[in-house]
């Protein structure tokens, strides 16, 4: 396998360009699935607190370290913080939990998960929280300000809870308020990209900005197909559609290469998920050919606009307009 | 005429629902084209330190009180903060340059008219400043936030010289994190808005915060064309566009008062502008018949998010992202 590109944070680390994303992986299989992917060699595990699975996750790369596959110093391990958790005084003890969680001692980035600070949710009580500050219901924002949960985010790094510190699910003008006020800013932006939603300017933002660039469902729809949401089943699948298939063929290839492929050679660093090891090992090894300038133009001439992830598409509320 | 009905804002003062826009109101005529939308009937004036024209905009003012047409108290003047004059200190002294402009003492609302905040430009040098620091080619962001500029909007209501505040050109995500600090919640939003642009869940989430919408821009392309967008031109005008006459016809009205009616008869405000006395009226009077809620559909489907009011379709710059 060749080795895996870095990209070079503004924090001064490297990331790798290629990780693992852990949305979606089962608690159950969870341990296996980091501890065969380090084998496999993927070194960036992108996990949240949110995705429920951060003391399994931590069990895989406790094996791995344990059986000499992999030092600490090796991976890169990401998590993200809860919309629950914005207020200020809640930060270093959330993320020290989730350090517990994982048993280590730092992450290499966490990050806000999404810009939406809601009411404090007490572990003790339910965790991860979710979106609803009952468990059914009821949503009730908190009055954090982003610059309230950045200044936290900033003492992470000062006390090497973190040693970079991103954001998700960011627009471009809360982006532009927030390098406004941040001490050190954000090293990632992670968002939802793949063909049918491009973002263009919000890509040229952050290369401006010096902010590399972290997609997630890069399959677009697919990602999303068990959620029932109309407009993703609607859309052709674009694991399957056919000049996908054929710019595939031509550089003997699968189609989840070009579209991981699309993704990186513009310099934007990908987590694929899988539990399948031949599909695991598949994309890490997306990044040995070149697409031509057309077929990058082919596949961008996807872009409709249409994003999936938003919380419109879990439940309707008041939450509609969070990417309005 | 029948009269026009009022919007209650959050800040307990009501808005005329429909108003006269000042953008692109040449110097030259602008006293007399504010005079003569008083005598049609028009009270509410949305103008701009960008939009050049404050001290003639004022005259007309100024005029129609001295002739007794109208009294200050029932006149509803909008006017909008710089990009330049973010940083805290600078809101004050601009907003009275502004007030001294116009001749008043007090504006009824004052928006802050972009998020992006610009370095500040000595109104001595050069004004109104515009995007560029040097009036050519350099762009030079403020580190002034957006609470900054807030918290002076905040001063403004307490000393008398706005009565109420909102902002302009703000999208979801920014608006969410400003009501999380706000003392004073913003009283408007001002988009632009049209058929090809309609927005809903930023809509959606004006009307769940009590935040009045005033939709700019309302005949799309119409109000662009000068600006030679590629996108402008390509696009059918909406003004003769064959659903939206057939629409017209049906109800006797001519196209721009179905468009205004559609933006109207959902909740917003509108602030066309016409330098010709008789589309004037035509504007002002169209808000006497209502449209069925399948033609408000049938406009809606126009949708395609296509927005023309973004820095990169003036010039192309890093600013090609503020919407991104």
């Amino acid at each position: 396998m060749a080795p895996i590109p870095n990209i070079k944070l503004s924090s001064g680390y490297d990331m790798p360009q290629v990780g693992f994303g852990l949305w979606k992986v089962d608690t159950a299989v969870a341990s296996d699935v980091v501890y065969n992917a380090i084998k496999a060699g993927y070194r960036l595990f992108d996990g949240a607190c949110d995705y429920g699975n951060e003391v399994e996750c931590g069990q895989g790369v406790a094996r791995a370290i344990k059986e000499g596959l992999v030092k600490r110093e090796e991976l890169f391990i990401v998590s993200k913080l809860w919309n629950t958790f914005h207020d200020g005084e809640r930060v270093e003890p959330i993320v020290k939990k989730q350090l517990a969680d994982w048993g280590l001692e730092y992450f290499d980035l966490y990050l806000i998960h999404f810009p939406v600070a809601l009411e404090y949710v007490d572990p003790a009580v339910r965790y991860p929280p979710g979106w609803h500050y009952d468990g059914e219901s009821e949503i009730r924002p908190s009055k954090a300000s982003i610059q309230e949960t950045w200044t936290a985010f900033e003492s992470l790094v000062a006390k090497g809870l973190s040693k970079s510190i991103g954001v998700s699910n960011f627009q471009a003008q809360l982006i532009y308020d927030l390098l406004r006020y941040a001490k050190i800013p954000p090293a990632t932006l992670q968002i939802e990209h793949h063909p049918y939603l491009v973002q263009q300017e919000l890509l040229n933002l952050a290369r401006h900005e010096g902010i590399a660039v972290t997609a997630y469902s890069t399959f677009g729809p697919a990602s999303f197909r068990e959620f029932n949401m109309t407009h993703a089943s609607k859309l052709a699948p674009l694991l399957e559609d056919s000049t996908i298939k054929s710019i595939a063929d031509k550089h003997g290839k699968d189609s989840a290469q070009v579209l991981l492929r699309w993704v990186t050679q513009r310099g934007l660093a990908i987590i694929p998920k899988s539990s399948r090891q031949e599909t695991m090992v598949a994309n890490l090894n997306s990044l040995d050919f070149d697409l031509t300038e057309e077929e990058i133009a082919q596949i961008s001439a996807f872009d409709r606009g249409i994003r999936f992830n938003q919380p419109s598409n879990y439940f309707p509320t008041e939450f509609l307009w969070i990417f309005g």
